[in-house]
């Protein structure tokens, strides 16, 4: 429902200090207008921010920015701004060999918390991209970049319909297709994230559909030493992304 | 005013498949009672475990099983069991020799949600335990105990009332401590990891506190590549484990 709402709207209402921040500075998409409440806690330093902008400023009351946030997560900020900016998956597929860092590919993540801090290690350790399986996945909503603390503004996220399309042109192009998996054939430590490298995650549940596991190139797991032996998908993921960036660091 | 009630009572409400089933598990504490909703899905592989133990098992409604929690999140099981087993922080001295893993020591992380994150991957990671101050940081509610998926129940949690003061006794004991800090001295890649060693991660906001950084043997930061430059601490946390967890299996 959520998404074909914001599909259909050709804007999205972020709310929270570091979604708004991060999307102007970032200028990938347009900010139509910023709503600052007209007391809360830090809002000098922001107002200053904006004020540097040429975007519209326009001070609101403290009940009228929760009805435009529709949140209550909106530290006394908002903002209208365009839609997300999907980034084309050629564009993904042409420029990866110039822009280097893991391809992070989300097979089923449907849990906006999740999504976000995925999108928030993406971007703080060099992941080149994020992709999602247009219909199994969370789309990018303003839940989601309030989550990723405004990182989602500067990653480069591309929607594909079908997955494995998607995954046979990446092999096609010289990428190797991780699946991560707690049964992987090597542990994360041992395989080479360093070059043109795409690790797939998949639900905390169910794990990666059958059909993209078997397209992928291996699969790897994370070692553990624990009783639970499973760790949250934003951890993993940010494990894998770490590791792929001490990696490259070496080289 | 939570943990004060917490403290009062000589028993918690455990809520949630994973926290419940990993406390029986564990053994480290007193389980009184489950409470089983009548038809929660999958609610027939809890009942064999639960019936497969000594632990009474109450069949209730699916408002009982919501008042009993007092919370949503309870997928139709609930526990009456003691209080979290906090291990001693002299235990966690004398045991860190024969005990292998890195020390995770907490500064004021206040979000039950990254606590519960934190000793997951703790877990899972194989900490030898983790270290909070007993005013400055959550204690082990049935909240966090949920977050942690049940890790929680396997995981040494010390709580110490003076955390400058700790970090002198594991000094004198042989440990090496570092502070994370984003503009920390050395790359965690770099540090070694593998030995007695701790990691102090503070709040997400104000960091680790000042009189307890200049504590530490040294500080050490995660590198990052993007914009924001800045990962949530349960993240951050995930990250380093793996890592002494990679310079262990290297050993």
């Amino acid at each position: 429902m959520t998404r074909k709402k914001t599909a259909s709207r050709d804007y999205n209402v972020l709310y929270g200090v570091h979604p708004v921040v991060e999307t102007i500075k970032a200028g990938r998409r347009p900010v139509h207008e910023v709503y600052l409440a007209r007391d809360p806690a830090g809002s000098h330093e922001l107002k200053a921010f904006v004020e540097g902008t040429t975007v519209p400023l326009v001070r609101v009351s403290a009940d009228q920015i929760q009805s435009i946030a529709g949140s209550l997560h909106h530290q006394g900020v908002a903002a209208k701004v365009g839609p997300f900016p999907y980034t084309d998956f050629q564009e993904i597929l042409s420029t990866g060999s110039s822009r280097s860092g893991l391809l992070v590919i989300l097979d089923e993540v449907q849990d906006p918390a999740n999504l976000g801090s995925i999108l928030r290690s993406a971007e703080c350790l060099g992941a080149c991209a994020v992709m999602l399986a247009k219909d199994r996945a969370v789309p990018i909503t303003p839940a989601v970049e309030k989550a990723s603390s405004g990182a989602a503004a500067h990653v480069p996220v591309a929607r594909v319909v079908n997955l494995v399309r998607a995954i046979e042109q990446l092999k096609r192009e010289g990428w190797w297709i991780y699946a991560a998996d707690s049964r992987g054939a090597s542990s994360c430590f041992s395989v080479d994230l360093s070059g043109r490298a795409s690790i797939v995650l998949g639900s905390e549940g169910r794990g990666i559909r059958r059909l993209v596991r078997e397209r992928c190139d291996g699969s790897l797991f994370i070692p553990m030493t624990g009783k639970v032996g499973s760790l949250n998908v934003s951890q993993a993921a940010a494990i894998i992304l770490a590791e792929s960036l001490r990696q490259r660091l070496l080289t």
